[in-house]
């Protein structure tokens, strides 16, 4: 029986249902105290505990933030705020900003200048730890569900190239195709050359393949003992109770689906990468990801400390809104739902005049009067993503704000950003030759020595 | 909710449950088909599909089967009979019996002449491509959960070595050291080093390194992604709703177990072993294994059409009594309860003396004039496995049973049938070097072209 959040006089229905009933209870409080760390209150149940037809693991409000569905009715998308409550992971602050500004004696990246990854876990700890010549590893990844990404995808991608470049530590990247054949009308054929494929991209941000190890899982647990057994590892001390409370499963989902967290979790360990870290197994990990991701690593690091292995920091990013307008997440599947990265210049001008969701007003004469809403605007969006010079950015936010800036030319400035940076993209993608995919997929010792 | 076979009525007790309850039944109909293939009757579920916490996916009487459990109350043991019924396979009759041998040109094995192999799936199927000169492939295993193995774990691979010389096939040994690390406290290392020890058990009945390949899961996991793709394919196709009726599964198991039937059912499909099978995914596949591993192939055959794989054939061996008597499977964790390989000549026969359950009448009397009971006696038991000579079996059957051959005597000719066969075991295991056991564990070619 679910827990349906009823109170419990609703089970004294029938007398043989009141044992299984209350066995089940039983059974939801101890394993919603292994999930939360807190006491199960009836009446007012958490909300990222619930189990939810592979629906919201987390809602509140009209916000619903899980690895498959991200949607809000706020236009100025996902209240971020709420979210590190609900989730109990910590702000990234100003502080914390000027703390690695002076570690790494770099300016932060403006994904972090603008709230873009706005979330952490344990970040203070690998800083103190890298202040004392301790070193750790970064582990990002993607799901590769088709041979087309846009910008949206390459923001961890950005965000983790800069972290290796200020660290200098190695990285790993998670193709996860056993998980998009799992949960989509794929082969496992089609799923490995979309991998291929978006390393090709994830390749052409400008990894360092000395320092950076690009891996399909569908080939990589089979090259590598070290993982799989880091894999049943996990598999032995995470129940279907618990996968069920975090994820959403049903009993009607494939048992693939049910034991995949695992395969995610596993990269958070650097036992999983012997020939990496010269089989040590105390290397703690750092993953920059969007925060819907999050649920994967919160269960990660439930499991950490039971197999003996450190808990995995986090960095989360707030969501890429779609052009329509940030109450949804963009879709691979919906061509004019963003700018993909084989976009030519003349696509990705008229994508940005005839779809980009504008904060401006109805008429020239009602927008230099009353002055747009850059907090709407997805173009001024975009450009907070990927327009470098702070001081432009806060001219063109003043600027429209007061209606001195249009809307046509707001476009204007965002797609001047976006072609020639899409057009570099395509040309180092070009230069992406196989051999040099077949190299950064190659299971190797790196340019580290442990 | 749980199926526990009380009709519909029950569940419209409280408005509010009846949604749920009703939606579960409906997809526990759609399970129920999918396993058995015929729709579900109220009132009436067949006992193999009848969820059960972790228990009995199928008991009936008092006679209990699954890969976790055997137990009957019946001293002469399992009545296999109805097993055949309950499971829906064939029994090995005459028929089938003579024509193994005629198209092997070999007597059959006393194995099959004594209905240890008495039930099968496909078996009709085998020789029909066999004779059209298909060829198949053979596949056993063993869980390795301790180092010391007993004359009961045998049965299998000496039944098995005999399938290979008379048909000359590939062969596959799977050593479950993953599914032993998840259903017992011990650690990956203990599991693997058994496998490692069991291997050379196995080697020791007899195999031919140039027709065999043993490999331990968590080795091979990591060193095929054939493996792993079959593996993944599997998991898609089969729900947690179908394991839970399988196998009893709930939801406070690991998810590392729910996936587990998985991994089991991939060696049945020769695309798992590339090397072996170059890259043919057409190979059928002949498992002989003790009954109480039938479930698991049960889920294979329900999944091969589904992934375009044909479906393996079985043959099922009874369970190997306890020296106590037959109402139990032995346990390798009570010394006492059966003759282990490592046993000493004077071991066997103390054990043999002292504890192995008898027939015989309680004065010699009384045993003179009425005569034993060689069906319940576990030395004639034992005997009808290991001595070869069946006119010299069916003497000592007489006698016994008559009366004119005493317990002590009985017990004697075991004793001397025994003593040789563990000493010549023990002798061969002396032979299996490191070096060997790695040669059987590499993946590789064999001596078979396809």
């Amino acid at each position: 029986m679910r827990n349906t959040g009823k109170t419990d006089q609703h089970f004294f229905c029938c007398s043989a249902e009141i044992d299984a009933a209350v066995q089940e209870l039983l059974k939801f409080k101890v394993d919603y105290k292994t999930v939360t760390g807190q006491d199960y209150k009836a009446g007012c149940p958490p909300t990222n505990i619930i189990p939810n037809s592979n629906g919201p693991a987390v809602e509140d409000g009209d916000d619903q933030v899980d690895p498959w569905n991200v949607s809000t009715t706020s236009a100025k998308g996902v209240d971020y705020d709420k979210l590190i409550v609900r989730f109990g992971s910590s702000k990234i602050d100003q502080e914390l900003i000027d703390r690695i500004g002076r570690i790494t004696g770099q300016t932060p990246h403006r994904f972090l200048r603008r709230g873009v990854f706005f979330s952490h876990r344990d970040m203070q700890q690998v800083l103190d730890a890298y202040e004392s010549k301790k070193s750790f590893f970064l582990y990002t990844g993607r799901g590769p569900s088709s041979e087309a990404m846009h910008v949206g995808h390459l923001i961890p991608f950005i965000f983790t190239k800069w972290l290796q470049d200020v660290f200098d530590v190695p990285l790993v990247i998670q193709l996860t195709d056993d998980e998009k054949y799992l949960w989509k009308d794929l082969t496992q054929e089609e799923c490995y050359r979309f991998a291929v494929e978006n390393a090709k991209d994830i390749i052409a941000c400008g990894f360092d393949v000395n320092k950076t190890f690009i891996f399909s899982d569908l080939d990589y647990m089979g090259m590598s003992p070290s993982f799989y057994r880091n894999v049943v590892k996990i598999q032995k001390h995470v129940t279907f109770n618990q996968v069920k409370g975090i994820f959403g499963f049903t009993d009607s989902d494939c048992i693939g689906k049910i034991s995949f967290p695992a395969i995610q979790a596993a990269p958070s360990f650097s036992s999983s990468f012997p020939q990496i870290f010269n089989d040590r197994k105390d290397l703690q990990c750092l993953i920059p990801c969007a925060i819907d991701q999050d649920p994967y690593f919160r269960m990660t690091r439930d499991v950490a400390p039971r197999i003996s292995y450190p808990k995995p920091a986090l960095m989360h990013s707030t969501f890429f809104p779609a052009l329509q307008g940030a109450q949804t997440k963009m879709s691979a599947s919906d061509p004019n739902s963003s700018i993909f990265l084989t976009d030519t210049p003349k696509q990705i001008k008229n994508k940005i005049n005839k779809h980009a969701f504008s904060g401006g007003k109805d008429t020239i004469e009602e927008h230099r009067k009353y002055g747009g809403n850059p907090d709407v605007d997805v173009s001024f969006m975009y450009l907070t993503f990927f327009l470098e010079d702070d001081c432009q950015l806060q001219k063109i936010r003043q600027d429209y704000t007061s209606g001195a800036l249009l809307t046509g030319e707001l476009k204007k400035c965002l797609i001047e950003t976006l072609q020639p940076m899409i057009a570099t993209h395509q040309e180092r993608r070009k230069q992406v030759t196989d051999e040099l995919v077949k190299q950064f997929m190659t299971p190797r010792k790196l340019e580290f020595n442990f």
